[in-house]
């Protein structure tokens, strides 16, 4: 996984088309608006379909560490496909994006997740103090045997 | 290389704290203002470091492409090492971005370039429709033999 941490003064989007992939959504999810948050951009990679749930647990760790330093107020998770050039299928992609939300939620992080899979117009207010952009690679730990096969 | 090129509304920019790496800039380069514009995103990495024409060479045909597609106004060329994990040398980058807004320019476009290595704030609106957002990884070609010798 590759993620891009900006601290925002604001970011605002709109859905605009659907792509192949979108999900579906309702009404209140067309658009939405956001201030002092730390928006993370995220795009998941072909090599985080090896441990999907290790990939959350790390991305999230990093997040809560990073939401700690900058004092943001919230969180938006806006997938993010163009950050890589090797990315998982649109399934995993999906399945991580939800999963790191619930995760930051259960951490006691107020989160907000755009719609995956539409194009969008955005506006974005990137703060420029030396914490406010922040790039990350998040790497999938290798299962271990035992969790092997207590999936088989 | 990477770059993630954004069909933009506008977007600004101010200079705030140098990194060790900054450019020296004058005055008139701490602020930027631009409409209408195509944003290159632009990341130099290791491996350009082979051949540095071939890449921007690569990179202004395909932004001259792309900026026939969106039909916009001018370009602005936007260091961002965020896109990449295997970054060129500062010095490599310097003189590719450089590069690049020579070439563009002498392709007859309008080109602006944000300074290199300073922590910047910047506000940009993405107009969302299908190809306002693209990313491109843009390879080097391997140096020919005959160019090799002529440079030793
Ligand atoms: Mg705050």
């Amino acid at each position: 996984m590759r993620i891009l941490l900006i601290h925002s003064d604001y970011l605002e989007y709109e859905t605009k088309n659907k792509t192949g992939i979108a999900e579906e959504i309702p009404e209140d999810k067309m658009k939405g608006h956001f201030t002092e948050s730390l928006v993370v951009f995220t795009a998941v990679e072909a090599e985080d379909e090896e441990n999907p749930d290790s990939v959350i647990e790390n991305a999230v760790n990093e997040i809560v560490r990073v939401f700690g330093d900058v004092k943001a107020d919230n969180v938006v998770i806006y997938p993010y496909a163009h950050l890589s050039s090797s990315l998982s299928s649109p399934k995993t992609a999906r399945r991580v994006l939800e999963g790191m939300e619930e995760a930051l939620r259960e951490r006691g992080l107020e989160v907000s997740r755009v719609p995956f899979g539409w194009y969008k117009a955005f506006r974005i207010s990137c703060k420029g103090h030396p914490l406010s952009e922040l790039s990350r690679t998040i790497r999938p730990e290798p299962l271990k045997e035992e969790e092997e096969s207590e999936e088989s």
